[in-house]
């Protein structure tokens, strides 16, 4: 795997905004920079109106000057396209390049990425300015990567404006060719919503009532293509004039706006924008998800994480604090997913301006005079240690199926009861954590015959080419456990007719025959094998109707009075592999134990963690490695191990203690599994 | 009392949207209805785009061969002008043509319903369409009744754009003719709101602060007239070309935005779609109380139930299922009180669109593969057996006022305090069913003599004449009872001075002096009459002086330290009459008993049932029927009568145990009154 | 101190509206008036569409036959300008006169105050109003003084439309000058939002996300002196054509829109409308502090209370009466902090419009039928018997820092957490009041030597030259205690560096390195001194490195780990005083405790009282006045004074028992000071 920027260590730094101070404070900052081990920073994001003060009036003296001090001090550049945040000037010359909102408001300038996607006039400026500077700066030798605009889709995902519009009908157009299809796909024959024409066809603007479904879902997908189009637009350029820099753009985890999947492939190197919350249950949990996810959109590559804070942030209501120690556990949970890198926003705490607030590395209170300075020197001396990382892979044997159209499609209105598709694919995945697996995340497309255990929460949406792929997994030997109201509807959104789920009923053995939506705060008793008592299922329930599938648990009350003694859990052997069913929403333990059979099944090695013990085993050229973090704020951690070695390869006793939000990064015997870990709490 | 449509049998059916569906299917849909019992099915609602898709150029070969079928099938046909929602083109050919809310958002397609009743635009593509149909199809034998568009004002009852404030100018000239008399009605010496021209007038559009409250009142009466205008453009064509066939439209229960009472008398007759929530504590009560209502707007008229949902809908938050039985039971209410028929929405669950996942009688999983089917074939058999029903007629000894001026002027803003008008009617409504009354809901200035006991939850405004209707049926006899808050303004909500309510403090023979609202939670305490202990009476309290009523009830304490003492509730005996006044909001017990209490004196029988009893007593050419329905899902429910016999005349023992969710109709002796009923849990 | 207006007693009085009732009501009303001792009403506040039906077409003889009467009746007028909302006919001429939203939308006409302060057309119209109302009668001899407009700001204190966006543009440009200037202040080189022209400037419409915050605050200021110079387009003309009638506006108490400081020095005489909630903790509290802010604005000058509710108002979602006292007592406290009279709106209740059930002194059920006309009278008689205290002056020892600049900016987003000012304001206020403490409100660039102790709860922004005078006022031997999150930023919203709080860390003695919010429901401990246990502090913790300072409290544990053992409070000399500094947000009973401790170090004298005893000396010609007040509704109130005397100068028992909800005014040594006071529940 080819390191991306090419730096001899892990990258290490943060988002640089010279322009808010004066000069006399870069030479400052070049040193404490040195004095904390920076590597890299990320430059001029949000410099546009700066850089080119009037249309096409460029002023590149100040920039130039921060890319020689920058190289002169060792330090590498990500640089960014500056096209974050247009200028004022632009919306003065077009006052229609502002987004509009699903119910006609025309945004104002005055915060950031004011500008609707689709604008020609916006969109030839970016292109020109992308010219500019990679020109001017593409031989620059600070130069290590290109940072391709900032967070698309953070604030504006979908414009709903006039020229949004027309490109809806040209995206619609090249999807469905004629009239007719697309008539069809969207089910226009219900509610006397017949199209004659292409120039008929609108966004989902706010109605009188529900959009049509496929409407809604087909604007998700234009909105994503339409972002990732501005992105090509960018790197169309910066691939002629630079094509010997790798580019990325950063990304923002489970973002609900863009496909990530299909974004990722244009990228050279993936990054991500991280900020779990401090006072949220698991933030190690919350962080490493998105992290498993960024790994896997380029599968398995390191990809850096390119901002978090060092402490607080300060867009949440109460923004905490990471507490001592967190900041720290944090980057090693990254660097245990696969990061090359560990990079925060911002350098130094601005003065003003709506993020002041957010903490960086230089905090108000000025260099070397807070415990936060402290906490990153120490982590960037630490780093400098664990260079071996950047050639570990972290290997999965587990996959998680995720699909933004899946996601886009269960969440859409009018559906049997709202359910959320984030707190689903949490659940699964601390119960897998917690089971000792590492993951990736997959979509339904995807290679699916790399894992030994494939594992679906929802994926409500499952177009047929995907459900194929799926089922010919099963069949091929693969083991499949998905959940309920799985596999319902194809990619236009059209319900498979003759039992619920059409679309994996032969491969599950079963059909259901109606869904159950509970009210919250009710719950339906499941009955799970031999246990000594049910367990309270919440949420949903079905009836199933089993068709060759074995009962592995029963819903024994509950739901209406419709299921009593109805399958709630099920396994199918199916072609050479097997299939499990959970058609509710068991509690954490319930489903933690309904997915080590499946584990047991697929011959997966495995282990019962506590909640806190953050476990990954990648493999390297000099044997595998095995992080160990206690991701507990307040007590230890006890690990045995046998014939462990630390990074350097000194033999470790076996058995560790962790302080709270401490860890071990071990090399292990090349036959070691979770399942020889001993992990508890003293 | 015709039957309309004139069919031999209680109407069984539901919506058919045979376009969504290729032709193969509509064969099989024939069979599978002659299969469930059904005789009419309501048909092209939402047919405009596929009938006309292009303005002015109609294709109606597919609906000819459905007619056709349906005709063959023995099936008849309520067709509707297929007005429901226009189709996409009419919003290119007028942009304007869609409606506007409150905020000045112009509401986009891609719902339904998507129209401004006012546009000329559209209004002259609604009357070619319908001229178009009744041309087509009124000498279509398969036809039975006309459907005239659908759900009036069910997601856009008020249209805020200038088309709408012209026609509400239009309509204030016509009501006050000068503008001298609106600036009066309205009270515009009230913060500078003089009109000197009737251009000036707006409607209550999104303004700094509340809106003239009569303005408001008007617009509510404007918007509800001006839709009933759309409904008269479309009548007006179908009794010219079909003057044999009956119009309905199907409405909703207690909208708030159509006073139904100026809409029925303009229907052939009335029908319902009703959806009560599965999970609300008395789904019976909730649909009971608006199958009185739609009996009681045709002067008690059979109505048709047109549609409701085999088990569960799709727009809920949770949408649960009907339970095994609940459906039956339902059917049953609706026929206890009235119904000529029971259809459904719809006959097969759509694969797209936003209400695929609503229950059908095909449910997706295919016909003949569900219980909700099986359901569904049984209730059609019975339903067969229960023929004599057409020619039941419900009797009600108790008229409960409702008038939709008054539900709009209570919920205005700028009140003493925020009160609903539903929970109130819904708690006195459930305690006159507890009480064993069959209940008509009628207008204030209905025909009043027709009751021994009217009861007035809350008539906050009560227009002169109507107030003098209420007096005169006290003074000549009756018996009524009144609530808080009740008489309080005129039909401009000017308030009535010189001691409230100033409508009708000469028959209560009392007058206010203040109002005390309770803050939430706040409990008031009412001694009532030698009971044991007080009651906790909510919300309201009232500083009353008695002028000649007695005191049934008094205020312990609370309220602001204001009432300890003071009358809480009165009867008088006025003219030949007797009014009984309740100052506050009684718990569910207390307002029961005094209610028996004037039950008594109005010398109306009655019983006290259990809450899950539903009784209601008809009168029929071969004598009396009593339909008495258990609905509670999990008890049995035992009742005992005399002298009872099946439908068909057969005796019956004197005791009954019914199952849950089940009931039976019997025939009684002509004597028979429901203070002969003796019913328990056994 | 000079009487505004010139009346021989205390005011007495209300809105009058006799445009809204038939001339025959207009005599008994003078007689009615004549009963309850009023001699000042309201008069034309929103008369405008009724003296100027048309454009330039002016009808006065209502008005002027209307004035005569209450002339000849011997009662003064607070003669309206008549401006307060504009008629119908404005919007006509000039659609674009109504105001805009943040996200774009017109207002509407039809209830009040719709326009735009920026609107020429709106604006000369207002003129020419106030010019004719000032000619005709300005030699009338009823008018005791002008009332202009009203409520500035209570429904539209900002309008976003691009009138106000130029004004904007201009006053920014009369701020700042250069364009430099402003993007230096506003920090534009953050998120690329630097200006290159002024047009390109907007105001903080609805944006993608949080617009610049100096942008945000100077748009609060600009809002504030847009409305002013509407104030000051009014007066002009009346300080011309009338010099000899004095003026004021009506302001509302703490209203977040207007910066009353600076309002309050172009009036002759400060008004207060107040609305405390009945249903509220303290309405004593929450209205006696907008009582002291009234008296503050003018140095000490006696204040109207020219509005408030005699029981119950219209607009809340509960609208609780006054019970039988509370009135009255609520006068009181009107009294004691300074009022000069007590004026209600209205005179008598509307028939019809917005506010019908608001109360008034004449109620809907008639003249002297109500016990609300009983309390009117009584007080009204009450009132002639305390004619000496229009000499007496309230006299405060401590002042409690108050700017509208601070609160605008503190509760901008983008923050450590949302902290509201009031509740802290109130909170701190209230342990003042407990303490004794009579207060004045004061800006920070106010005179603050006249304080012996100068309170602070929070001053997020703090001026450069404000911080300078809060630091001389402690160099030079003043008492100051400041609360957390204080004296962060400057005018611009600039964070002042080198740790917090820089415009005031010499003065502590301390910089703070990170804040620590707390979520809601958790709490931090906190010892103070020797206290036997810890208190539960909340909201916000703070990591305090002390320079100088004494700890006089610490934190013990919480606050994410980073304080445990840390400065909590302290206290600094400074000079010749002494810095008091609280980190965190105490609990009530902690808060006192601080706060008492500074009053004895700034050696003034104290006592702690029940929550419910309001307590104010004032200075009088013949000698001090004390008002001692039971604002407890249901107990009594036992007080001790030695050689007290009554206003009359009778000599009282040392013991007095004050009944709920009254109250006495006694006459004391010269000596005295509420140390010397006995106040406990009996």
């Amino acid at each position: 795997m080819t390191r991306i920027p090419e730096l001899p260590h892990l990258i290490y730094g943060a988002d640089y905004n010279p322009e808010q101070w004066p000069a006399e404070v870069w030479r400052e900052d070049i040193t404490l920079m040195q004095e904390a081990g920076v590597n890299l920073v990320s430059l001029g994001i949000f410099s546009w109106a700066l850089l080119e003060r009037a249309p096409g009036e460029f002023d590149f003296a100040w920039l130039d000057e921060v890319m020689d001090l920058l190289h002169a001090g060792g330090i590498g550049v990500n640089l960014a396209t500056a096209t974050a945040s247009p200028p004022p000037w632009l919306a003065t010359l077009y006052p229609d390049s502002r987004p509009v909102t699903v119910d006609g408001v025309r945004l104002e300038i005055g915060g950031r990425q004011a500008y609707c996607p689709s604008h020609a006039g916006f969109r030839s400026h970016v292109e020109a300015l992308v010219r500019v500077m990679a020109e001017r700066y593409g031989t620059h030798p600070a130069v290590q990567v290109w940072h391709v605009n900032n967070e698309y889709g953070c604030h504006i995902d979908q414009c709903y404006c006039e020229l949004c519009a027309q490109k809806f009908r040209e995206w619609l157009r090249a999807r469905y060719v004629t009239l007719d299809a697309l008539n069809a796909a969207w089910g226009t024959a219900f509610w006397s919503q017949h199209y004659g024409a292409w120039e008929q066809i609108q966004p989902p603007r706010r109605a009188p009532t529900y959009a049509n479904p496929t409407q809604q879902l087909d604007w998700r997908r234009f909105s994503s293509d339409n972002l990732l189009e501005l992105y090509h637009l960018e790197t169309a350029v910066l691939r002629e004039v630079t094509p010997h820099i790798p580019v990325t753009t950063n990304f923002l985890g489970f973002l609900p706006g863009l496909d990530y999947f299909r974004w990722a492939a244009h990228e050279d190197v993936v990054s991500l924008d991280a900020y779990p919350d401090p006072l949220g249950a698991s933030p190690h949990l919350e962080a490493g998800m998105q992290f498993d996810l960024m790994r896997s959109l380029r599968g398995g590559q390191r990809w850096i994480l390119m901002e978090q804070a060092t402490s607080a942030v300060n867009w949440r209501t109460v923004n905490a604090p990471k507490a001592p120690g967190l900041a720290r556990l944090l980057n090693h949970v990254a660097l245990a997913h696969g990061a090359s890198g560990i990079m925060f926003f911002q350098w130094r705490a601005s003065k003003a301006g709506a993020e002041k607030y957010h903490s960086a590395l230089v905090q108000h209170p000025g260099p070397r005079r807070s415990r936060v300075w402290q906490e990153v020197v120490d982590f960037g001396a630490e780093l400098r240690t664990l260079t071996p990382l950047l050639d570990a892979r972290v290997s999965a044997r587990v996959g998680v199926v995720f699909d933004w159209n899946s996601w886009w499609a269960l969440e859409l209105d009018s559906k049997p009861s709202r359910v959320s598709l984030m707190p689903l694919v949490q659940a699964w995945y601390a119960a897998l954590r917690q089971l000792g697996q590492t993951v990736d995340f997959v979509p339904p497309s995807g290679d699916l015959g790399q894992y030994d255990l494939l594992v679906m929460p929802n994926s409500y949406l499952l177009a047929e080419g995907d459900a194929a792929n799926v089922r010919a997994y099963v069949e091929g030997g693969g083991h499949l456990v998905t959940g309920f109201y799985s596999g319902i509807v194809d990619e236009h959104e059209h319900v498979g007719l003759g039992g619920y789920p059409a679309a994996l009923r032969d491969v599950l053995g079963l059909w259901v025959e109606e869904w159950l939506p509970l009210a919250p705060g009710t719950v339906t008793p499941v009955q799970l094998g031999t246990a000594s008592q049910p367990v309270e299922a919440t949420t949903w329930a079905e009836v199933v109707h089993v068709d060759g599938a074995e009962v592995l648990g029963t819903f024994t009350d509950g739901a209406y009075g419709l299921v009593r003694g109805g399958p709630a859990v099920t396994a199918h052997a199916s072609g050479a592999g097997r299939a499990t069913y959970i058609a509710t929403h068991l509690p954490e333990d319930a489903l933690r134990d309904v997915l080590r059979g499946a584990l047991t099944a697929a011959g997966v090695p495995h282990v019962t963690l506590p909640v806190h013990a953050d476990v990954t085993l990648c493999t390297h050229p000099d044997g595998p490695l095995l992080h160990v973090l206690n991701a507990h704020g307040r007590e230890e951690l006890t690990v045995r191990v046998d014939g462990a070695a630390d990074l350097a390869g000194a033999p470790l006793r076996e058995e560790l203690t962790l302080a709270p939000y401490h860890g071990v990064i071990l090399r292990v015997p090349a036959t070691f599994t979770v399942a020889d870990l001993g992990v508890g709490q003293p």
